[in-house]
């Protein structure tokens, strides 16, 4: 019943890339993150203000995209009231024994297909010596490597119905949603959810390609949009193509720069726009298309490849196939 | 049980000020608020990004401090839930009928004293044509006049007995407290309690004078911590009194500025800080005396009158009295 | 010889508008200007930051563009030296008697025929009492209204032979060219002057169109790349086009904001970029053309509407004619 | 006669360190200076910025304070006439070969006896490979670490005449006075000058003990406030003593972060103020001592180490010495 606050927040994803070494140079040399594990042909990344133990569980993979999202749940209650729900949605998987720094985690599907888990057990991250910070409510040291993302923000995923999607996570998992975008052919065309009132942690946005469950981008928090135009900076001297950005985002006014990572997977680096307080089930923001064509943030558009591109990069069949 | 998340957020509060016409210079002139209403010797001020109708209740009288603190229920159920167990506690007071922009309120008492109230029937904001804003998803146009604070951030109260209050929002409105200091003598000196992810709603820091029920300072969010800057030039122009900052604070590491507005009250303009996304209980940071005083966000301590002024203004009994 | 630092710095410029009353409002309400002073039909505004009167002079006419751009010589034999070059290079008009706020000027022409004036008498600025600062090395109070720009930081003008104006400049004035784009077919694209270390105080770029001494913008300093930020939402919510930015120039690194006042003229909010000390005469960046397209500043080229939209605008002529 | 403008810009200076591995950590790991040469003892360190290979001479030495003190001449001519109007007044030392870097300097000792040199030819910086920038206008990479200072700013020296120090600076070298601070009592407090419109390249404050020559701080640039705030963290974490700041000086209206680093010398990390465009005699900012003392920016004071603290330290001799 009282679905609202049974999904705490995000907690990692796991990114696959073909490109590993230079994806672990990206994340850990640009984008300032620690390296806290390493394991099985995976390596486990943090930004300095994880109170868990990571939020990127970066995979060698034949392709790239997204291998799994996992969100904490807010009490072992909360967690067993959420599996069942998943179970008798249909859209349950089972459990998984745990991974590095969470334990038993129960997997389910979004509606794309999309593999999702739901925990509650989490080790709280311990820095070792070199990473000790100087205040208890830090959970590590800033060590001024890179860009310095203090956190995961949000996934956004690129799906045929998003309209399904979203609804999936209000009914199943209590995320609320914030804004969406209506097309005047009825289709939604974007939907912005949160567990908390932050203003996004799940995206959806509508796919142009015949393909189901791709990862459009995983954004990165950092504290100032200074520190968004200073990443801008530091991508362009490190070689990193700029897709998008910096500028202010029209749904929650968030401030974004869109980077390709050596995997070539899509990365945001995001400060900024508001939290959403209002309680109220009809507090949606509802844009109808030609309201937001016409009120986009600063009066500025995207290029072409962000209503395209996506991970896995998606392959027209060859002709006669 | 399940509490939490029952108390949606901090709705608005009403300030006493003994020179009604310079504090709302102040707040319209200098914080840049617009005035939603006047009614029986109150003025209601908004913030840019207030949802519903305001934020600020500004009331002539013989004396500066608080007049009561208003907060929203997440529901009509979670406010007859609340109800009920504020009845149960012994801290009720009893229903009025609303005010300008609310509907039904249940006024109680904190352990101090002060007069709360929590209601769920909201009207929501929307603006004359002038404030009309260029966006759906704003509340209401920028006008671009002086500090421009978007929201009411905190509550801040001196209390002889920090424990009491701090237990009394946890048990009875589900408030988390996010850093606890303890000093050596067993007391609490101050608790930092949010109903959300925020880092602070309300704040409870030990009174050193012998009374009860004061305010120590409310608290304005602006964007970023430039415009914390900002802010300072322009109260240093506008003649208002700075008190301390712009700096970090300690717990939560938000950026702060402490002025005294014209009726005596302590205001803070502040930004940033982090989000604090641990549902487990045992996710309170918990300060010994020591460790506060030694690791202070850089270095900075504050300065006397931060420890003993707070309105209304105390004065020591004439001697003989 | 001794050439550089004889002209010290921008005075100020007249803007011509078809929209007096409009235009008014936009650089003081929005920008946050201050009125000076009013005479003949012309509206003289001032930068918070301005020791002299004012850096704009608002004048009624029937199209757009630029009336005259006056520079303040650094000391009344550098005036001297001046006038007698102009002179002798032929592009000398003669002088006048002043204006508010200044001295007898010269006048003369650029390559193109725009008119600038130099000057050395100049009164030093005053406030009245509701602008007087909190501290004695302030011009002038900060008001906190709209924008609140410190000065005027440079003028860009079209022209079909950068490389004489450039030359012009170099050789009667003193300037220092900083950076120079060269286009393969052996015309300069663009010049970037300065008459101090700040990076660019005067700027000539490609005019496509057939005519000679348009305006392609003004630009106005604020001290932070967050106010540029800040004045990007000011613009949304008052209604005026943004046409690029915010984002980072590739030629001095200066972040930059460019809309249209309401007389047409187009306007840039500035801040950032470097200061230029190398006083070698060879220490001019020069970008040949594939150079230039292929880094630029965050990847991110100009709209169309950039390289050809200059004020007065231009008009085709009507077929036939 | 044209003094003005024949010192091109502050090139570098010496600093002293007891501690050479732990300030060259410093310098290079929390900073973020890029070591250019190694020579003699010495390292050779350089700002992201800078156009000459370096702007700090780390040098191992019993104690702490400054070797010398570079000065660009603007050209070859006005370096011949600056060692003329050195050596009649009695000021000079005479030439010495160069350095890396530079070609044939000039000594001379300013009146408390501190060295400085004045030279004209100069090595431009070029990057090696790692360092290798995305545009032609970059000297060098940003390349991500700590602090990431572009530049030297500006020197603070303390001296028991500090009207001598400021009259030596404006008549054999052309400075420009742009503030200064008088005490009641006669004596100049502070003198802010500066060879260009940059708020200050160097510095003379009181000084309070009975000894001469002595180093305050020496100040690094970094483009915003927000680095600044950035630094201060950075500091905190590194275990780096915070003595004073972030906040925002009186004279100039510089943004100001006071550290000590390892070898004991005061650093600071600066950012913004304003540039001072005005050329006549009579522009600079004369405070008198109650001025200063009644109207300080954000009304914030010193610590008394500020007054008293510079290197190298003073040690009171023995009783009976």
């Amino acid at each position: 019943m009282a679905i609202r606050g049974e999904v705490a927040h995000l907690g990692h994803f796991e990114l696959l890339t073909p490109k590993p070494s230079e994806s672990l140079w990206f994340f850990e040399q640009v984008m300032g993150m620690e390296r806290e594990a390493e394991e099985g042909g995976s390596v486990y990344l943090r930004g300095f203000g994880d109170y868990e133990r990571y939020c990127l569980k970066l995979t060698e993979s034949e392709t790239s995209g997204m291998g799994h999202l996992a969100l904490r749940a807010s009490s072992q209650e909360a967690l067993d009231r959420r599996v069942e729900a998943l179970e008798r949605s249909g859209a349950g998987i089972g459990w998984i024994d745990g991974d590095v720094g969470h334990g038993p985690a129960y997997r389910f599907s979004d509606p794309d297909g999309r593999t999702f888990e739901i925990y509650w057990e989490s080790e709280r991250y311990s820095p070792p010596a070199q990473l000790r910070p100087a205040m208890l409510n830090q959970q590590q040291k800033r060590t001024g490597r890179g860009v310095g993302v203090r956190r995961l923000e949000h996934l956004n995923f690129v799906s045929p119905e998003v309209r399904s999607c979203r609804r999936f996570l209000e009914d199943e998992l209590g995320y609320r949603s914030l804004e969406i975008i209506e097309l005047d052919d009825g289709r939604e065309y974007g939907a912005w959810l949160t567990a908390t009132v932050q203003g996004h942690e799940i995206i959806y946005i509508l796919e142009h390609q015949p393909v189901r469950g791709r990862l459009h981008h995983a954004a990165f928090w950092v504290d100032t949009r200074e520190e968004v135009l200073r990443a801008a900076d530091l991508f362009q001297d490190a070689g990193i193509f700029i897709e998008a950005g910096p500028a202010k985002h029209t749904p929650i006014h968030s401030f974004y720069l869109y980077v390709y990572e050596p995997g070539g997977n899509r990365i945001e680096v995001t400060s900024g726009g508001y939290l959403v307080f209002d309680p109220a089930p009809d507090a949606t923001t509802i844009w109808h298309e030609a309201e937001y064509k016409s009120s986009r943030a600063w009066g500025r558009a995207f290029p072409p490849s962000f209503d395209t591109y996506a991970t896995p990069p998606y392959e027209e069949p060859a002709a006669g196939a």
